[in-house]
Order: structure tokens, then C-alpha cells, then sequence
């Protein structure tokens, strides 16, 4: 069932030998063949580990403050994977990552592993591709993983949505303060961090936020839900942390969440592997570069093609394997 | 083939009756049967409009820009179509468009068309629903479409890649003041706009984008690409319509970007209704639900269960109606 190469590496990677576990998230993330058995393999080392989702837009600390955290989770115990999902440019690619694993202290580096997501042409869907990354993770003895990502789009929400517990980052004097949380975030966020509170108009932020958590008229818990940190001198970051750990020893969800998580993603699973498979079988098919061409000269249109070269697929077999 | 109030719709659509052009955009986003046929016949129709995507981080005024530029557009003769990809929130649902629609005056009204796109659970997908909705309004003859993103995240990409000419907003104070650039948009924006110009920064800002357009020694063709402007005052508008219109006059695109476009259009269409045809097969069907009860109580994992019932299948027959 699985090759040889795959057996050796989800071993090493459950025995959270390093360079195992980055060369089996590398292949997992590109979908190489024979991913989903190794995920099948390693599946039942899995649910540990606790999801921490960490959002807020583009320059609101959201990297020190993970690893802040990462410090202060380790420091108590703790083995943490941090995920990064930062769509990198021809400008900032992967120098981020760099410059942290060089300020990370040697002691706390044993215990945390690091891991940026490729964002553009994410084959299994970016956040699939982060669920199994953060699965492997768990597999290999990273009890808590902190999902970091970038920006507040529709992917990313989907991205935070499958954590266990949701942080929103925001920042003084960004806009109108509140306004980045519009996003479809604040009916997600578990907590809300108001970073660099050593600037101007930290209260003010915190009070909005506060305000807007009244209006929701939604506290279920009862539990506090808004802090301020500076990730630059580390103040209030005990104080979440040991929010966050209250919080995720709340967990596991409740049973219909969960049943309808797990429906979610056999769903977006399966829908992938279709996805691939019309591609796969498409390629160099003269019947989409015709129609291609007829689009184009305005012989027909993108709808049409579409449906007349799914009426061409006529039957999809089923079957593993392609 | 087309029933009679899709027909009525399209009809209403094409002569820019406002009422039919909001109820066909409605059902044309919620993927109503018949969507597609409706989309064949509005296609002759379109082919005029330009796109212009205007992205950028929360709080950077994009909106407050895009006001701008439709009254400037609707001055020098231009019908503008607008559609906001704004994730609402429970906090935020909907207020933002009501209060544009009451601020714009009733000159300008007559020639624009805010539309509000739902991102949640977007059922084509966001970037395809975004690229149906500009069609119909190409259609309408909006010969000029802004198309305003919120955030950075990976759909939003998506969605302004699909832009004729793309603008980015930022806005001194904000982080760094070029990290909000960082997530993959650089490579694709033809424009930068520093708006708030009035703050203190702004200058500060442009010289980092200058110094990363400088970098990047990517200059094609010579037109100027960065900009000031303040969307309360109106400074600098005028300049940046001059150049987003000369802009726009170069399109169309180069054979092959348009035929690789062409190419995924048509690809990600037949994957959407795949998708949702799984979807419906597998509703209700009990071996959906065993198998995800079988995760949960931790005797398969998701990886399995796709794979089985993607196997179970079997065939997959085409045909455009089921």
C-alpha cells in the first residue's frame, strides 16, 4: 500500500525526527502520489494536539506574538508547531521565516517546528492543506499548533475556522481600529488581542471591541475574551496564555460541530481528488484547447464549454487511483 | 432552453433595467438552475466593459476611493458598475453599502451599480461568482467595473487577478506601510495608490514602493505606477483617473494570457458543478453519514472515507442537468 519512501517517513516523522517531518509535509502538501494513505498511516497518531488560530491583518504582530507564545507554551511543557499560511512575493519570500528561526533561542528551537504554507496553486485547497499539515504535526508530538495566518480573506476564515480556539490580532492606529475586524472574524474569534498596547489608543481599541462584543449580546461562557500584549517586551502575554490553555482544555467540540467538520471534509476531499482527476484528464485533451479557442474567437462562451465537455466526460470512474 | 423569467431577466439585464438587473445577479450568485444558460445568453452582450480591481488592506479607504473614481468615471461619460467583495460580518452586515448608496448623489446614481457580493459559502466560488456578476454588468453596458476586495487573502488575489488594470491602496500609518503589500499582490498590481495622502507618511510610503518597484526592476512600459491621493478631499483623484483610463485603453491582453484565462475559467466552472453535483448525490445518502460517524468514533479518518465513497461513485455521469 505505501512505498517504502512514505513508510520511512511517517515513521521518522512520528518519531518527530526533523527532517522527516519537513520532507513529509513537503510531499503532502504537493500531493504527491500516495499522499492520503500516508495521511491514512499516520492518522491514528493523531488528536492530541490542540489548534490555536491566530488572525488580524497585515501588520499587526501576529509573527512575534506567535512566538511569544511559542516560548511561553514551551516553557511550560508544551511542544509547539507553528504554521504560517504568509502568501509569500518576489519581495518578502521566505526571509520572514528566516529571520525567525535566527532569533529563535537555541533551547526553546528543539521544542518548536516551524512550517510556512505555499499559498499560490495550494493543489488540496489551502485549507485542507493546512488541516494536514497540522495533522502530521500532531502525529509527530506538537500538542499545541498555532495556525498563523496573513490578512483577513474568505480563505483564511475558512483556514481559522477549523482551530480550536480563535485569537483575532488587532493593533492601534490601524484604520479605524475595528474596521479589520469586519471581515467576517468577529463571529469566529474565541479572543481578541489588542498588540503593541504600548502605542497610543490601546483602550480605545480594546473599548471598541468590548463594544461590539456587548452588541453581539453573545458571551457564552462567560470567560474574558479581550487582552493587550506587547509582542516587543512580552507584557500580557502570560495572562493569554493562560487564557488560551484555559480555553483549550475546554475542548473537544460538541459532538454535532464535530460530525459536521468531519462531513465538511471528507466532502472538500473527495471534491479535490475530482477536481484533479478532470485536469488530469483534460490535459492535452483536444477538446478543451478547441473550445479554448472558440471562447476566444467568440464562437462560444466559458458556460457552454463547460457544460458541453462535462456532457464529454460521460462517465467518471471512481477508483483511488489514476 | 431559457424559461420565461430567466428570459424576462436577461431581457431586463441588457436593457439596464435596474430591478431585473439586481434579481438576475441574485440568482445568477446563488447558482439558481438555469445560471448557466442565462450566462450563455448575456454573453454576446459583453465583451465592452474593462475591470479595474482595487485591493488593499481594511481601513485603507478603498471604498471612499472607489466613490471617487465612479463619480469621476460617471463625469467623463462612463456607466461604472461597482461590486464590493466585502465578508460581512453580523457587526458590519450590509451598513457599509447602505450608507454609500445614501451619500452618492442622485447625478451620479442614475449611471452607477453597487452591487455587494456574499462571500459566505459562495457556491461558484467567490472568484467565478465576482467574474459572473462584472459579465452581467458588462452586459447592462457598465463599460467601466470596479471591483473593490477587501484584505489580502488568497481569493481576494484571485478575484483582482481577473482585473484588467489593478490597483493596490495603502495608507501611511498602517504597520509597516508596505507589509500590507507583501501577500502575493506586488507581482500582479498595475497601479499603487498612497491614499490619506494628507497624513503625515505618505510620502515615506511611496518611497518604499518606489524602492520595491525599483527593486523588483520590473518596468514595462514605462507609465507612471504609483500615486497620491485623498479620497475625503478629492486631491489627486483626477491624476489617477487619467492614468488608470490610459491604462485601460491597452488592454486587451496578449493571446495567451487570455486563452490560459479562457482555459481556467472553463475548468474551474466544470469542478464547481462537479462538486455541487457530488453534493447532491451524495445528500441524504446514508453512506456519507456512516462514514462520517466511523471518524468520529475514530475506526476510519477522512482520508479513507473519501476514498471509499469516491470509489462507490463509480461512474460519474455528465449531461448539464441532473
Amino acid at each position: 500500500m505505501l512505498d517504502e519512501t512514505w513508510q520511512r517517513l511517517v515513521q521518522g516523522a512520528c518519531d518527530a525526527e526533523p527532517r522527516a517531518l519537513a520532507r513529509l509535509i513537503s510531499r503532502v502538501e504537493s500531493r504527491e502520489a500516495g499522499w492520503q494513505q500516508a495521511m491514512q498511516a499516520l492518522y491514528p497518531h493523531t488528536g492530541r494536539a490542540r489548534i490555536l488560530g491566530i488572525t488580524g491583518s497585515p501588520g499587526a504582530g501576529k509573527s512575534s506574538l506567535a512566538d511569544r507564545l511559542a516560548a511561553g507554551f514551551v516553557a511550560r511543557g508544551h511542544r509547539v508547531g507553528i504554521i504560517a499560511v504568509d502568501p509569500s512575493s518576489p519581495f518578502s519570500g521566505g526571509a520572514l521565516l528566516g529571520d525567525r528561526l535566527r532569533m529563535r533561542d537555541a533551547a526553546t528551537s528543539a521544542a518548536v517546528f516551524i512550517r510556512s504554507m505555499a499559498t499560490r496553486g495550494s493543489l488540496g485547497g489551502l485549507a485542507q492543506g493546512t488541516r494536514d499539515v497540522a495533522r502530521v504535526l500532531d502525529a509527530a508530538g506538537y500538542d499545541l499548533v498555532l495556525i498563523e495566518t496573513v490578512g483577513v480573506g474568505q480563505d483564511e476564515i475558512e483556514i481559522v475556522k477549523a482551530a480550536d480556539v480563535v485569537m483575532v490580532v488587532c493593533v492601534p492606529g490601524q484604520g479605524d481600529g475595528v474596521q479589520a475586524l469586519k471581515a467576517g472574524i468577529m463571529e469566529i474569534a474565541d479572543l481578541f488581542v489588542v498588540n503593541k498596547a504600548d502605542r497610543d489608543g490601546a483602550d480605545r481599541v480594546e473599548a471598541d471591541i468590548r463594544g461590539m462584543l456587548a452588541l453581539s449580546g453573545d458571551d457564552p461562557d462567560g470567560l474574558e475574551r479581550v487582552f493587550q500584549t506587547s509582542a516587543v517586551s512580552g507584557a500580557g502575554v502570560d495572562a493569554l496564555i493562560d487564557a488560551l490553555s484555559t480555553r483549550a482544555a475546554r475542548v473537544p467540540l460538541s459532538a454535532d460541530r464535530a460530525l459536521e467538520r468531519s462531513r465538511e471534509e471528507v466532502l472538500v476531499l473527495m471534491e479535490r481528488e475530482i477536481a484533479r482527476r478532470v485536469r488530469v484528464r483534460l490535459e492535452g485533451d483536444g477538446r478543451l484547447e478547441e473550445a479554448v479557442r472558440n471562447i476566444r474567437c467568440g464562437r462560444s462562451d466559458p458556460y457552454s464549454a463547460a457544460e458541453s465537455l462535462l456532457a464529454d466526460l460521460a462517465s467518471f470512474e471512481g477508483g483511488a487511483h489514476e
